[in-house]
């Protein structure tokens, strides 16, 4: 299936290819497609995230399948691809963020940590002996609300993807994963700006639908919101409401 | 029975194969399956540990094949696969409880211990240089009861298994090593909350017998129960008991 | 389509080929060649960057896709090519502004910094285990305007490129990226000197549109300006009137 | 003999095979069955070791092939394998010793002991650049006699074994090398709880004769018993009249 | 057109051939045969330095096409090969100059320098994991006229080549790069002491023009001088000038 | 003549083959196979050294080819096998020697001298990245004698040889290099407890003339014998007169 | 030429073959036989150079081509092979010289210099990741004259060989580079004890003449007395003396 002159330069992660390609990340980029997908959605006020999650078993805490995760009550991110490198990721960001807050005296921004994250992820595409990050990220982010500025606008939800390459970019909505190309195409569809949130949860959940073809069940989800008041994940109760609100309950 | 294609890509530990997989880890998992199983079980009140263990011998002293590991006292693990790797886990996991005690006055819980080992387990994935640990471990933790809270809710007991990816799930009841998804079925026929000790003791020595399909002996196991009183592993008369308990004597 | 004597010599990135060539690095130069466009035109008082961009999706925020940046207010960069390893360089050089600024007083000029990111640049293409920077880059540099010397000549905008070899060299209109031959044909017929900043937009559009050979939208360009005053990112608005003003609007 | 899939695994120390097998560190144990055997045996009161010894020529000083090693008094070790890798373990051993006994006061029991060093030879077959050692040992320890505590229990005899992969397990009497089946098969048949030292030598030098099938000279084997009263070597004319007195002189 | 013998020994920078060549400094010299020449001259009272240059386009700033360069005002370079690799090359050189300086008050003279620029080209002919550099140097130095001494001697206009092995050799003229040999002809047939410095910029560029068989433009070629008076690089006027003189102009 | 299996495993140091054998230890004690011969012979009072040396012209400096070196006055070493390599280690030992007297205020004794060069012998076979040492080594000494315990036993001297796997044992009599096999049978045949040390002399003489089958002339050997007294290199008038001795003048 | 076994060992430098061999060290000696020839002669108060320079052109300065060295006054080098690896050998020499003085208040002698020197190489055939030096040394020595010991015997020129595997020999006269067995073969047949210097000279350029069949020219050569006065370079005019005294002029 591939040629003779890709293997050639398909096995060393730090090598170019004689078309200037770099094999070992994009063979990373088919690890990510590989995992479950993870869709994320800014909407006025908040970033949604939801996540498929397929528990081995009955016996699997469903909680312990980490997909979306609280970075620092302000910041969250979303995961798809090799989850042991993913956890990585999302260590080092928590890290990151502790330590920013306590040279500068506040969390970082979603900007500044997703763009240490891609450095990170970087790195290891470059620096010999090492294979890259099989991961992909959604990096979300709200501003704390400022009280006293009570007519002034409100903090700006921002939403970025960082691909196993290290290239950060911001999204309204986009997602990671198994058939995100069909995720992205729903999202495109219908995303509108002036979302509110419960439309946003929504949006994803239908989005994420999409992935598979098939209505997800509240088990097979992990979903969060986060927004001025901080992160929020949804429990099982709250998910099976919202993907009925969504349309997407056994029905479907 | 491998094809050209895989061969190329699963000598090199660091390297991902041209559809995103990592077949050092891969093989890793082989080990895992490879070694005696080992089965965990969540009750209310207690975590279970039993394991399968072969003496080679008569002579050979049968506590001196380490399955299942007391770490601190409030936290226990059991292993699977190649034997010195499990070890240097285990002594990984008593250094980090030591040294997170030393520095914050108290032992970590089962999350934190199990996402430290976890995160040193990928580490080895990633890093060139080095293979994969060839094991599985079942962390199991069950949190000090506090007297002064009498009428309060008791301990929650968790159970983790890490894989060798280094990904960390929760379960109520899980089994790793051979014959691992036998054992695990049976579990999920088997397993409803509400058990008692006694019953998740029993639970887990019919799981066991599972993976081989008959009854192992008082010698050939190795059970422990970890409860709100610390972590107590049974002498070869109390496992003859629980195996008689479990209707795993001799006429089975 | 190559010879078996090129191939023993490409998969190293430290090895010359017998005939003095370095492979890796003329493979990252085709990195370069797949990545979109970009364009620098010094102009009298100013240096003009022009960029395509291709945003994956309308839901993709368009200002995330950093092809232009504001180095530190006195300097610009625009970038083609690999867009993880262009931004380890422009951080790169950005810390390299800071730390000269904080060590000397004053951040550097153009040229001792374009020597400084070339120097980094050419280190990974000697030193082992690692691959070259997939990426070039053009640096501008606008000296700040000196109010007291009123009648005293203009500082003198200057522009670099810089290549996956690690060679600085300086120009008064260039471009790198895909078709930059087409785009540098175009700027060498239309180039003069005495330049206005208006007219110095219009020639970097125009070049650009050459890479594709279709005019861009303003959506799909990103424009900044560096004069005596800083660096000015242009707004949609302001690209839309650019391209209108260089004859790019959509009747052409 | 060996199918083309093992040669591809065989070679790199620190690789799984797509069965999850580590064949260099099989293949270090391939050097262990090479080397002349050793045997070790638990009783009451001590531990006994004997080795063969086999001289290159008469005028080789026997007392300099070291077999059997006195650790600091109360450890004893017994090797077989690669020679110069069994020095390098013992005295691992030795500084662990002392470096215990200089930081606590009182010098490591045997199974703290076996411990370090399996952890080391497990470090050897794990990080890359190295090989695994190509040694086994047998470590045993008797704690000295407390003799305020006079009708109290005796001290606890104690023997390890320690494999080229790093696994410590506890026997009563096992052996290691070159016909170690044969040895093990005979010291399970006649190994019994409650033999006192004399019969301990007895059981260790008849085990040791299985390993070749003939009796041993006194020239060819090294003894040492280790009891509440320290490590004792015995010399040629006791060794002489220990195979008497199991049976084994010139007349077997 | 290499046999395989070759072959087997060109790829690593650090081993020998069976006939005690190091093939990657030879093909490091052939890097060097592919660039541009370089001229130096030592007449009575000055070193002249004359280079190709070949600016890929109008727009480019010839000066920027660094070929001659001023190391501290008493030590000039010029260079041919890969020019990424020379600029490290006269990096090292500037530094190593300013560091003397530091040290022992006073610059370090033609010959120091050169044997610390050939040292450290050495080290990457030696030292495992890099490259040889792909350039070669010519250094030039004239030592500080002393004015005291109005009748004494002139201070000594020296020239040194130094090769990718990294050997530095002193001359009265030579040059570097392609069609160095045809150059060093025309050197040795037209060189004779007593050359003042006018002449002998007309020798650098006669014998230049040998390289390519045609008179080059000002624009075409670097030109410094380098006298007891300090480091001079001609303009494009007095290039200009400079070639008429040399009987290079338009009509040749 | 070797077949592909052992091809596959003899090109790595640190590399067992599949049968646990280190191949390049194995064809390092073919570098010492291939060198001249060395004697040694522990007498009663002193340990004397013989080594064939093969001056290459008979301008060449027969001392300086050192075959048998005074480590410190009390301890000798004869060596052969890779001329540069047995130097390092003779050089290893010297440090050695001198460290430990400063350390302890005494110079060790022979038994951890052999030990301390023989551990990092072994270090060489097992630490990636290196070749073994091509030499093998005899190393002897002599306690110095105590004057004040005039009735007491004299000290006892002791001989070890060391081979290229870093395993030291001690011996009588014996030889290393080329036709030490021959050597050694002839020692064993003549070697006698009670020699004096001209007998022994004599005997080390005649055994090295059966490595080659004829008498070596005075110029051709390097003799030294080590007693109470210190170490005693023969000048040629004295080797002249022990060959005449030993029956191995001119007539043999 | 060679056989597949030879080409299996030969490309790792610190690898033996099966027979025992370095092939990388060999290969360095090849090296050191494709450079021009040096010869050094010992006479009765002096140590002779002469060496063969081949001036690539008339304009090359003869004197740059460094082939006999001073190291301090006191100890002189000659050198074969490749110049800038000897360049590396000699300075090191040089520093080794001058650390000693100062750590010991007077320079070291011929002896533990050149042992300094080889011990450099060796660890450049052993050390992975390097190749060996490709360069052979005479080294030669005469101790300051001690004036007030006016009646004593004059000190003692001494002369090293030093080989690309690290091993220091001591002549009276020798030769390294082309022909140099040729050489040799005239040196044995020519010297003779109690040479005085102008003989020794006479003798050191008629061997070298013996390497290339012809007499060289005084431009050809370099030529230097090492005795108790220092280190003396003869100019060309001497040279061509000592030709004309050598027989070796335009005649012969």
């Amino acid at each position: 299936m591939q040629s003779n002159d890709q293997q050639a330069y398909d096995r060393g992660v730090t090598v170019f290819s004689p078309d200037g390609r770099l094999y070992q990340v994009e063979y990373a980029r088919e690890a990510v497609e590989r995992g479950s997908p993870a869709v994320g959605v800014a909407t006025d006020h908040a970033v949604v995230f939801a996540a498929h999650v397929s528990p081995r078993s009955p016996l699997m805490e469903p909680d312990s399948i980490e997909k979306v995760h609280d970075l620092n009550g302000r910041l969250g991110v979303a995961t798809a691809g090799h989850v042991a490198d993913a956890r990585r990721l999302v260590d080092f960001g928590r890290q990151f963020a502790q330590r920013e807050r306590l040279r500068y005296g506040e969390a970082p921004g979603v900007e500044p940590l997703s763009k240490a994250v891609a450095d990170r992820i970087q790195e290891f595409t470059q620096t010999g002996g090492t294979r890259p990050f099989g991961a992909a990220l959604l990096v979300g982010g709200v501003p704390e609300a400022i009280p006293a500025v009570e007519g002034g606008a409100d903090p700006d939800p921002r939403l970025y993807e960082i691909d196993p390459s290290g290239t950060p970019t911001e999204w309204r909505a986009t997602a990671v994963g198994r058939g995100s190309d069909a995720v992205r195409d729903h999202l495109e569809a219908e995303y509108s700006t002036g979302l509110d949130t419960g439309a946003g949860v929504s949006l994803a959940l239908t989005a994420l639908a999409e992935s598979t073809g098939e209505s997800p069940t509240a088990e097979e989800i992990d979903v969060a919101v986060l927004d001025g008041d901080g992160f929020d994940a949804l429990d099982r109760d709250r998910r099976a409401t919202a993907l009925a609100d969504a349309g997407l309950d056994a029905a479907s």
